[in-house]
């Protein structure tokens, strides 16, 4: 069986400098609710659009993992909210890779209102690497590589 | 080709008593958006809730639907908002089947809050009979005798 | 009472080439469903946010809206599924003002895959001008001029 | 200021028995993604609903928050997926008061799949109690004994 924290099985080194990148969206009318602000569960599809582009960015574009079998369902997800963010509000999720271990991986985020550089969420997701079947599969040299890249486009 | 409306193919008789289910359902709150009422949007999922449960009542759960490779996607939609619904809201989605067509069939709704029988919302939808890769599959007699049968379950 | 179609109240002439707006934006992985395509619920949040840019390119921000007490509530809604979206796709959302009455307004809607110009979705919504209580109000000559302007920025 | 961990404020004890309740909720097709399974931020919303009815059955309805100007934001909340839930799932939303402090509560979850009770998510919340301005104010004793009542409907 694969164990996510093997014996032996260094984590490689994190360039702080590459793992990050900023991505920037825009609150959905959709998106509020009856207190007038961003609905909590919402915040969770800003982590994954801002992952799918920090992949992106990074050469791994959807029809890439698609072709090659790789999936990557968070497994644990943490959200402090500190301050609501509102419906038309800029947001950039600043996403930050910061754990690359046999099988899973950690990205923190820090989701800010550009308005007024506010910090309204702090999150962080843990994602496995499974193939279509849902089984874990190893993060192998090639696709650590490809996660250990600084991004191509800001 | 499948066409929808073909010549000597006449639509069964639907009876009318038999075509109708009321599906209860209650507003969660991240349904609502800033305006403090439902969005509009998210009366295109009691739609669908609603007829999913329309199915069960005949008998057509999920688990036939996969095994027979039956997919009933919405080819079109019409809806118009009378009331605005609220959170917490109990809301019956009366359910009626009025039409077969070759390969289509429509359902119309009525979205009536249970505390005083307003109508919220009126719509239509027409869904194609599909197989698994979107082709568009003939409505056979069988599928026909189902979708005709009265509720079994209130 | 306030009319929609009055006597002696001409709708203003559209200038098709100022009446439209492109809009680009691209499905996110929550925004598709278990048949691998964009859930057909989605497509009315795509001509939402549509619509919300349209106002934006012709000076009309949400901050504009809220101090003003202008709400544009959608009162009727039509979709026509033409092909499915997929995650990824990138989407152009063409958006055309194509009627000004008395209280309402109609947008018509073509939403056009990037990548090979397919046509996904045709769409229409009529808008009502309401205030913060939900009551329905006059277009007035200042917010018609405002709605047949030309974009600002492409 | 309101501290929400005051020397000399006991937290009430809470009784294990009186203090869960299990909701029933049924997976909506829209729920679903291209993965075939639940869409992770969506047990945002059935943690959620279910707490909406852990505290109707305690007498604590929508109309009672409204009109006394109670709010529970989300403050904080962790997730762990154990077992991907599918389209027409029954699942069973164990909710647990499992803290009360000056100004925050805290629930905990395990979302259980009913027809095999597998244990497909566990959850943390902790929620806020503010004012129609976001402001924190005391949990003061009223509430308390109302959340620290049994359920009345099962």
């Amino acid at each position: 069986m694969l164990r996510d924290t093997q014996a032996g099985v260094p984590s490689p080194v994190i360039d702080p400098s590459s793992a990050r990148s900023v991505v920037r969206t825009r609150v959905r009318f959709v998106e509020t609710d009856l207190m007038g602000i961003v609905h909590h569960g919402n915040y969770v599809i800003y982590l994954e659009l801002a992952r799918v582009e920090w992949l992106r960015r990074r050469g791994l574009t959807y029809a890439d993992w698609a072709s090659r079998g790789l999936h990557l369902p968070v497994v644990d997800l943490t959200l402090r909210y500190r301050a609501p963010a509102r419906f038309d509000d800029e947001l950039d999720v600043e996403t930050t890779l910061v754990e690359v271990r046999a099988a899973t991986v950690r990205f923190d985020y820090r989701i800010i209102r550009v308005s007024d550089q506010k910090l309204c969420t702090e999150a962080s997701t843990r994602l496995a690497r499974v193939d279509a079947d849902h089984a874990l599969r190893r993060i192998d040299d090639d696709l650590a590589s490809e996660l250990l890249r600084p991004e191509v486009q800001a």
